[in-house]
């Protein structure tokens, strides 16, 4: 079978943990796999690299940010390389424009637009591992771009659906996808399997062990993935098309994001054309909206309310304020004091209720909500910051998702 | 004018240097000139690279050496075109592959073929500085390829050569070429020009200021030099055509090497292509061979002494004791105890007697001459090592080139 692993920055951290990356992959090649390793840069590479660029220039221009940092996960592929040959393991290093992976030339946030898989092909026809740097990809132009956040993830859960390999494992630092955070739920459990819809929502709403970009391209492609650690032989979780819905777990798991802010444009026009001029602008900005809550109008007034990413903040605020009065606001408020919780379930769309026993429980914790929003197969509430991991106990509690439920 | 500028790595050993630099190079587009700007690696980089390298691998594969050291330089041109944007002066960083630069393939020894400097004028044109990683190519199939030692000089020159720039820069740690070596010879006297012969020649023989591929190249194309400090204002030396030989200095300077090594086959046979047979087969090791001496035949046999660097003594014992019964060589000497000290001088030409003099210099100095070999404007000759710095002394006063004279 032919098997792409994704190894993350502190996997390969230092000489000693690139060796025992080799182990495994070399591992896996004498079980008569195929493989494709992706690799981000060694540890605090990045930061470093970051650190000079902010010595030299208050303001570095993106393109030569990209050309700086591809530099980290070059360096990663070299390396695991040398190892692997020294354990007689053939392998060959490429980067990510060597690997064909071709992007549309945007600095520091290049997607993905085609993948050119001849010459990964031609190595492994050869007998060879292929390394190929996660993270990156060249424009048209033969210009190097990075992939912005969870862009090593990205590279392997797309290569994996352009080799259509039949397994992608992302090892990480913990041991697979929880029912919750093990940090605040001390008897959260690891999930054996779960579906691509339900891995999709976890990963949007802050469970970290797959990044949102690539769960999306997984479900996209079907592409089957496994989430474990790098640091035993734990079996992780299962990530793949459930057949049956029926079957599934009414609630799969409890995420939390402590990382919200939520804004608030009062009493603006209530015309048409009004929400889209808002959220052009802060997409323009390359901020991301998650939550949006339209509220009741009152004499053609309305309010709008939305949550970003507590960094991107500033430049949110900035874009609405820009464009206040063009929208006719009368006032513009914001709470960086705020999280979310969600649960998260793909039997849910067949159990009605589940909603209404979610707000019940916080309810009877004495936590207020202030924004809701659902989809087919979960429901998040934005509550504040203080009460998240109470409310994440309280809700893993209610689901019966503990390992002694 | 077009001017390429080079810098090493101790130019660019961290932020505050590569901001002179960028200083330095800003002042040249201020003074109304283009800038091609060779940057090498960042001071250690290389030695750090190669000890991660170690860590992983007993033996690394030099394609995934050249992928992991090429990284150092594209850290330095990214970081050099911040701290230019920083000062308002538009750069771009080009990889070697980006400017164009073609080499055959051969790994941690690439040669530059060709460049294609379609991008690199095109960037000009859009007036901006053109920051070029040096020491770096691409092959034909698009793999790194590092140019080995001098590999950035080289990059320098052969981007002047193709650029027809009407000046190369190459900025180091010292002042220019000096008449011998000022830590061994306190007066001696920074030379204002050269020809590119003598440069050629003293670059071959251990004056460090600029490779000896890239005084080679330079020569070939007629590239007009100046070798100058970084780290002052000073002139430097100019390196050019001379028009006029007979104007030239008889003895331009001293240049001594202590890195030198001799091997001795005595007794070989005395028929044609032995002496073909041993240099091919230390060719084949990459071995560079400096001095050649055939001694006197006697009854069919022959000896046979030359000079390699230091370095490069055992891969160099190793290649003539594998063929030592196929020349029929009775013995194998070597002696890692020698140096090299020679006169340069484009004048040397037109004046009988200079070697003589030399020799008698050596003489009256009581230092033994072990070989000698010499061309149309130097004459070397092999010492004990413990005698180098006395010997260089002797020939500086002897041909009056101290400042004092």
């Amino acid at each position: 079978m032919l098997i792409v692993q994704k190894f993350g920055g502190s996997s390969v951290a230092d000489p000693a943990r690139i060796g025992r990356v080799a182990d495994r992959v070399a591992a896996t090649v004498r079980d008569g796999h195929q493989v494709v390793v992706v690799v981000s840069a060694m540890g605090d590479t990045t930061d470093d690299l970051l650190a000079l660029a902010g010595a030299v220039s208050a303001n570095p221009a993106p393109r030569e940010l990209d050309m700086l940092l591809s530099t980290g996960e070059q360096v990663s592929i070299a390396l695991l390389s040398m190892a692997l040959a020294a354990r007689d393991c053939p392998a060959v290093s490429l980067t990510g424009g060597q690997a064909g992976i071709r992007t549309n030339g945007f600095y520091a946030k290049g997607k993905i637009i085609q993948i050119d898989t001849r010459r990964v092909r031609a190595e492994l026809e050869k007998g060879r591992v292929v390394v190929v740097a996660g993270f990156q990809g060249v424009s048209e132009d033969g210009e190097i771009t990075t992939l912005g956040r969870g862009g090593s993830d990205t590279t392997a859960v797309a290569l994996a659906a352009a080799l259509e390999a039949g397994l992608c494992e992302i090892y990480t630092d913990v041991d697979g996808v929880y029912t919750a955070d093990p940090r605040v739920v001390p008897d959260a459990r690891k999930l054996e399997v779960i579906s691509h819809d339900e891995m999709l929502e976890l990963a949007s709403l802050g469970a970290v062990v797959l990044h949102p970009r690539a769960a999306e391209l997984a479900k996209l492609y079907a592409v089957p993935l496994v989430v474990r650690s790098s640091f035993n032989n734990g079996p992780g979780t299962l990530i793949k098309e459930v057949d049956d819905m029926e079957q599934a777990a009414v609630v799969s798991g409890v995420a939390h994001d402590a990382n919200v802010a939520k804004i608030g444009l009062f009493d603006v026009e209530d015309r048409p054309g009004i929400a889209s001029r808002i959220f052009q602008e802060l997409a323009r900005e390359y901020v991301n909206v998650d939550m949006i809550i339209q509220g009741a109008m009152r004499d053609g007034r309305n309010d709008i309310a939305f949550t970003v990413s507590r960094d991107d903040l500033p430049r949110a605020l900035e874009a609405v304020r820009r464009i206040q009065d063009q929208v006719g606001a009368k006032g513009i408020t914001y709470d960086d004091g705020v999280a979310k919780i969600s649960i998260v379930g793909a039997g849910m769309v067949s159990h009605p209720g589940v909603a209404a026993a979610m707000f019940e429980a916080l309810a009877e914790a004495g936590i207020n909500i202030a924004m809701i929003s659902t989809s087919e197969i979960k429901v998040s509430c934005v509550i504040r910051r203080e009460e998240i991991e109470e409310a994440v106990r309280v809700l893993h509690r209610k689901f019966k998702l503990g390992s002694g439920s």
